[in-house]
This record gives C-alpha cells, sequence and structure tokens, in this order.
C-alpha cells in the first residue's frame, strides 16, 4: 500500500525489487544455455499474450516481472547465450550492466556539457584513452584538432560523417540551401548496407554512392576506385566521400585502408574507416597493423557494443577536424544559450550527433575498461579468433565443406559442397534446434554459413559442441537426399 | 581472485555488486536534494580528475564504483532533483530503470522480428495501448494503416518523419538521385530546432524551412502557413511537410492542430504533431482535445522520457501509413535476410528509424504503464499542472514580476519587471546558489524565466521554496542595484 501512495516507487521498494531484478538477471546468465537460441515463437504470440490496455489501477512490481519471466522470455532471441554465433555478437558483461544502470539511476541528459559536466567530460576522457589503446593517430584526441563521440550505432556515426563531408565540400551550400545531387560517395560492394541508407537519409541519393569491386578476398579494389573518381568528375560529379571497412559485414574483409587513404587525400575526399566489429582486436599489438593508413582518415568508427564487452548501445566515432563535424550538425536555440557554450572551453555533444538528447552512455564503457583492462581484453580476443581458427582447421578437414573467405578475426565463412539450398536447410534445421544460431550471406553470388565467435562466454566447448551440430545435421540432410 | 580468472564478472560477484548498484541509486536518490542541482564544476575539472590510460590489469568493481562516487557525481546535474525546473524534466522513475536494468541484462538487439520477436512485439502493443491512452486516431494502430515505434528522441523522430514526406512527394527519386532544393516545410518561428536541423541532415536544405510567424499566445497563424505554402508554389517550389507542435520548448504554446491539418490535406503535405512533453496531457480527459486535429496528422511523436517517469531514452512516434515511413528507410542486404521479413507478417522496426541496431526499449515503457496506471499518471500530470498555476497566481499578485506567455501546462514563463540583464542575473544566483536550476529564453525578443514542474518528485513545497527564492534573490538584487 505505502509503495501506491503518491504512485512512485518507494526507495525502500526500490531496492527490494532491484535485488530482484539483479538475481533475475544473474540467474537468466546462469541458465542462458537452456533456452532455445533463436527464439521459435510464431509472429503475434508475444504481442497476443500482452493486454490491450493500460490498467486503469497500477499493478504490483512483483506481478509485472513475473510477466517478463512467462510472457518476454519465451520471445527472446539470446544474443548473449554462448551458442549465439549469428550476425555479429553484442556482447554484454556485468560491469557494463551495471554501468547502465548507474547511468538510468542518475539519469541525467547530456545534450550541453552544462546539463552535467561529467557526462560530457568522461565520454571525451575515455575516448581519449580508447583512441591511445587502438593505435589511433594523433588527430584524433579532444587535445588535438579532434575527438571521439559515442552514438548509438555505426549507422548514425556514419551519417553524421557523410553529412559533414558533404557540407566540408560545399562549404555549408548544402545545409543551408538543399543538395543538388551531384555529389558522389564511394565504398566496396561489401560495406555495410548502412552507409547507402545514409546517402538516402541525407539527401545524397543512394545511386550516387559508388559500390567499387573487391578482388578475391572481398577486400576493395584501390585501382578502381581511383579510376572511377577520375571517371565521376570528369562526368561533372563531385567525389565527396569514401568508406573503407576494416572487417565487412559478410566476412571481416579488410579494404586496403593506406592505398584508399591516399587516394582520399589526393582527391581531397573525406575517408571514413567502418571498423564495427574488428576494430577491437587492434587491443591486440599483433592486430595493431590493420590500423595502417588509419592517419589519413577523417573519420573512423568502432562499435564496443559488439566484442568488446559493453552492452548494445555504444558505437565509437572519432573525427580529426571537430570544427567539419560540429559545423554541419550545430544549432543553437536561444532556450540553450549557457555561458559555458558560449566561452567555447567545452563539448556540446549534441553538435557531435543527429539527435539533441544523449544519456550517460560513457558510465559503461568506462567501467568495462577499468574492470577488464587491457590484459582482459587481449585475453578474450585472442581466445575467439584462436577459436574461430580452430574451427576453420575442422572445416578444412571435411571434405563436405568448403571455406569461402578468408578469416582474419573470429569469423567463419563456409559452406557444404554442393547446392544453396541444402546450406540453406542446414541453417535452419540447426537454427530450429534452439542449440545454435547462426546466420548466412551470399559470396560471389553463392549462399554461405556465417559463424560468429564473439559472445562473452562462448568457449572451446561451445565452437565443437557447434561443429558436430553442423556436421550432424549435414550428414542427416545427405542421407535424407539419398 | 576467482571474479578475474576469466576476466569476467562471474554470477555471484553480479549479484553482490548489483546490490551495491542498487543500494548506490536508492541512497542517491533518496539524498539527491543535499546536491546543488546545477553542477558547480569548472570545464575540465571531472576529466582531469581521471586517469588518462585503460589500465593494463582490471580493477575491482568496488574501486570503480568508489571513483564514480567521488570523481563523477561533483559533476552532475541533478535532473532527478525536484529542484530541476530546466528546460523540459527527463525525469526517471523505479519501474524505469528496473525495465532498462532487465533490458540491458537480456542484451537483445531487435533490429529484426527475428532478432527478438518480444522485443519488436511489445514495442508494437504498448505503442497501440499508448495510442488509446492519449485518444489518438485509430488509423495509427498497428492493427490499421499505421503503428508506433520508440526512437531515441523527437529529433530523430521529426528526422524519420521529414525524410517520409520527402519520398512520398518524390516518389523516392530523391532517396534514388537525391534532393534539388525545391522541396519546402513548414513550421512556426516557436518550433523545435529540431526541425531546422533535420531540415539540413536531411539534404533539404535549412533555408527552405518557413518559420511561419505566430499569434499573441506564441501559436502558427494559420492563415499565414496558407499564404505561405501559395507563395511557395507561385514561386516553382514542392511544399511537402508541415509541423505543429503542441507545447513549444519556449513556452508549451499550442499550434492550431484542426486547422494546420485541414491546410495539409488540401495541399497534400505531411503533417507532424511534435508533442513531445506536453502530450502526456493528454492521458486526463479534460486535455484530450489537444488532440482534437490528430485525425489529420500523418505522423506524431511525443516523449514518454520527459513526463511520463520512463527515463531517457524514450520517444514515440505513430506514423498514419506505415508503408510510406518504410518505402523511404527500408534496405535489405542479404546478410539480414529471413523467413519471418519475407513472409510480411512481422515488423522489422530498422526500417522505422536511422541506425539499424536498437535495443528492448519498450520494456521500460511496459513497466511504467503498467506500475503507474491511468490513475497515476492523472494524479502526477493534474498535481504538476496544479502546481504551476499557483506559482502563477504568486507571480500575478507581484508587482515586481509579470507572466510573458499563457500556462496550459507545467510551463510557467515570466519575468522580473525591468531589463533582460536584470533577470539574467536572477537566474544566475538562483542557479549558482544550488537549489534550484530553471532556464530561460526569449519571447517577444525579451529575455524571459522559464520555470517547469515536472520532476517525478517535485511537490508543492519544491514549487513554493523556489518561488521565495526566486522573490528573496530579485530583492536583494534590486537592493544591490539602489
Amino acid at each position: 500500500m505505502s509503495e501506491k501512495k503518491s504512485y512512485h516507487m518507494s526507495p525502500e521498494e526500490f531496492r527490494r525489487h532491484g535485488r530482484e531484478v539483479i538475481d533475475w538477471i544473474a540467474d537468466y546468465h546462469e541458465n542462458v544455455e537452456r533456452y532455445p537460441v533463436l527464439s521459435p515463437v510464431r509472429p503475434g504470440e508475444i504481442g497476443d499474450s500482452l493486454g490491450t490496455q493500460v490498467p486503469d489501477r497500477g499493478e504490483p512490481f512483483s506481478e509485472i516481472l513475473q510477466d517478463a519471466t512467462e510472457r518476454i522470455l519465451p520471445g527472446i532471441t539470446h544474443w548473449q547465450s554462448p551458442g549465439f554465433h549469428a550476425y555479429f555478437p553484442s556482447n554484454a558483461s556485468g560491469p557494463a550492466i551495471l554501468g547502465e544502470l548507474l547511468s538510468a539511476g542518475l539519469g541525467v541528459q547530456g545534450m550541453l556539457w552544462s546539463t552535467s559536466p561529467a557526462c560530457t567530460e568522461v565520454e571525451t576522457r575515455v575516448l581519449d584513452m580508447l583512441a591511445d589503446l587502438l593505435g589511433l593517430p594523433e588527430a584524433y584526441r579532444s587535445t588535438e584538432s579532434g575527438g571521439g563521440v559515442i552514438q548509438d550505432t555505426a549507422s548514425s556515426g556514419v551519417l553524421c560523417a557523410l553529412v559533414a563531408a558533404r557540407e566540408r565540400d560545399s562549404r555549408l551550400r548544402t545545409n543551408r540551401q538543399g543538395c543538388d545531387g551531384s555529389q558522389v560517395a564511394y565504398c566496396s560492394t561489401q560495406a555495410h548496407s548502412s552507409l547507402e541508407k545514409a546517402m538516402g537519409i541525407a539527401g545524397l541519393g543512394r545511386a550516387n554512392l559508388r559500390q567499387i569491386p573487391v578482388d578475391e578476398h572481398f577486400a576493395l579494389d584501390a585501382a578502381r576506385l581511383a579510376a572511377q573518381i577520375k571517371a565521376d568528375r570528369a562526368d561533372g560529379l563531385r567525389p565527396i566521400f569514401a568508406c573503407a571497412t576494416l572487417g565487412t559485414t559478410s566476412s571481416t574483409a579488410v579494404d586496403p585502408i593506406a592505398a584508399m587513404g591516399r587516394i582520399c587525400q589526393e582527391e581531397g575526399l573525406w575517408f571514413h574507416v567502418d571498423a564495427a566489429m574488428s576494430g577491437t582486436a587492434a587491443i591486440c599489438p599483433e592486430y595493431r597493423h590493420l590500423h595502417d593508413g588509419v592517419e589519413y582518415a577523417d573519420s573512423y568508427c568502432f562499435n564496443p557494443h559488439k566484442w568488446m564487452f559493453t552492452n548494445f548501445d555504444c558505437s565509437c566515432l572519432w573525427v580529426a577536424d571537430r570544427t567539419a563535424l560540429i559545423g554541419a550538425l550545430s544549432i543553437l536555440p536561444e532556450y540553450l544559450v549557457n555561458d559555458a557554450t558560449r566561452s567555447g572551453a567545452v563539448f556540446d555533444y549534441r553538435d557531435w550527433q543527429l539527435p539533441l538528447g544523449r544519456r550517460f552512455r560513457a558510465l559503461k564503457l568506462w567501467f568495462v575498461l577499468r574492470y577488464y583492462g587491457v590484459e582482459g581484453f587481449q585475453y578474450h580476443i585472442r581466445r575467439h579468433i584462436e577459436l574461430a581458427r580452430r574451427l576453420v582447421g575442422w572445416i578444412e578437414a571435411d571434405r563436405h565443406f568448403e571455406m569461402v573467405a578468408p578469416t582474419p578475426f573470429n569469423l567463419v565463412c563456409f559452406r557444404h559442397r554442393g547446392s544453396d539450398e541444402l546450406n540453406e536447410r542446414i541453417m535452419k534445421e540447426l537454427n530450429g534446434s534452439g542449440e545454435i544460431f547462426l546466420t548466412h550471406t551470399k559470396l560471389n553470388g553463392r549462399f554461405a554459413l556465417r559463424l560468429c565467435v564473439g559472445q562473452s562466454r562462448t568457449e572451446a566447448e561451445h565452437v565443437e559442441k557447434a561443429w558436430s551440430l553442423v556436421v550432424a545435421t549435414a550428414k542427416r540432410l545427405r542421407r535424407r537426399a539419398t
């Protein structure tokens, strides 16, 4: 009763229910392997199990939490299961979850430095530390010409970079008057779909994105990029932006960053590097060479929410020249004017992103960096890559299977010899079993299975189990076919 | 030691530290009035107190949490303090914080229906329920032609609506070929800055946003809107979009929604309603009339993360015709192809928003709706509005002060008679006292104080205290001036 006097949850109730939710999560992570990785529910099944109206009178929290267990859990695809090998991981961790909790508890909104200085300053400092950890160029530091900012996703990051490029090219004319359809951008045929989407959103036009062919390793062909830029200029178009991918979504291919960077420098293009998942590998010195050529990049993005134990959402974007980004996105209505902004001594991160408001995401990233330390990250990155290589060995040793792309990191792309249909059937049987979840892509026009090793708690036993399931499923399907 | 064996936090450690963080938050909310509402730190002070490098070895969680208390808390501006009257509220609540926690614990990524059906279906259902609660048009229901989606902010929501309008007008030509600078959009001079920012991002050009003059209550003058549309057409331009604001940021003015809606219908413009904070009031039957005319709107947005106890971020966008939105934002690379998407029986919310990835934000909203119930919301909305009116009474009774805008909801705009400088000095003294935090705007070119009553735990005593502080500060400054 007392809890409902003001309808608010009292601090004492919050302590009690908070412990229940903490235990719920701990239980969940302890038992996550018991659930089918890919939710087997049918469309509408979860929605139909919920009420249709907001209740007139509030309900006890314990009932709500029980409903979450009974009605929501069956509709969850378990991204935190060690059997989750689909897409890219979105791995979480204890310190990240507690950082997110603390951020929700503080409930600050960091649109301006002054609306919570810590929200801005922790973010700036943490992104400087992270730039060091990844061996990124000096220019990206907040103490130099650039700086880092947390975005929700790499999609938003590349849209910001693209808009900054558009405005640098037009000297803010497009920002004032609108686009004219003459500006073109470049990436490989393997680049993430978010770039094409961003071209549409930014008014540049999806058809003005030139998707340059790739080599046999699915990496962009730099000579063809240079040729296409010249051809477009000859046609009276304005090349403004190129994106290199460090670890493509389909197969973690690595574009020739240095070669592309030199071309962009010569041609005056904004050069963006999308290292969404694979950038994390550069925490290990033996992968640091991946960043050779990043010194040419105007912007660089990677997602701690993929392979760095920081739960979604947390995508880091750095720029070499923050004035270009801020100039494209800034707006200052009277109701946001304040002395700190006027002084020019602070960053107002609303000018570094699409939305105005923002929450305190740096807190969880700061927690994760300190909790794991450099050696914690290195341990897990090396282990995931080693497990992926072990899997490659097994695939190569099995005459029924073939590799279809190199494995520079933790994503293994392979297929069963034979038809696309067989491979799709194998995938569906595996996913339907509930034991593991993996997804597919098409490489050279053929259906390929993608198995990514990056979930926080995936161990050798899980990869071994995944491979036995693949082998057994294929065997069963081959028998059925004969 | 055991906790660091795999570098991960063990479930047992998570239980222990989780309780510590829950208690930290409960203590924080119990003691929040002891802190200065507006953080008094100087630029750089928080950043300089942090380390400069990611540690080689991980650190114990207890040290990290202690640092959060000692180093972060001084840099927090306390949005959850009952003395927070600045901007618009970003109010949190127990059930919302615990919903956010559960979402972080589950760690699902809901880009597609299939990547966690519950993440999509709870959102669809909750937004249908909320549309009922607010008395929004039938068309907005997922069971009809429309549907609702959670965005991070109203800024992203209006950008999505604007891009959908752009594409409906051009029949997807701009999406493919880029903008041509001929499309124009409309709002009042009092509309939120995010619309101007969105015009720039979307390649439409900020100069192509026509800011229509307002009447004496700061509401858009519909006759001038109609005239401007005709003038633009006569100039060979293409009017595509108009935004009405239900509760402007400066003064919570309400544009003539029905009149604007009829004009947009006649002229074939996409009509968007931005009810970011004030939409919440429609939960009370006596404010339901606010939504008269919303039946003309192609899209409608309001933020539960402002005045509905659902912590940031949680902004709801509804559209009357979901195909227009999806058509503008959809893209389907091979690695996201799946049977559920192919079947057409599900929503894939990645096509309803700018980014690809998304977290399970509907969980906290579902928790809040069930925990408070209709009567809980009505109680607080009415109380906040009543407290704001009480303040208006005191202002009107004091010869030194004057009201500068109507108070339809919970935002009071007033000023001390005399110079802008005096008012700015009053505001700075008040904010520097740490007792309350309020902000300003300019109305009719004059500096006005804005005092918003919307924080979850703001009670009569806090508004009384705020007013005594205003009066005492003004008195002191008047004396000093003489």
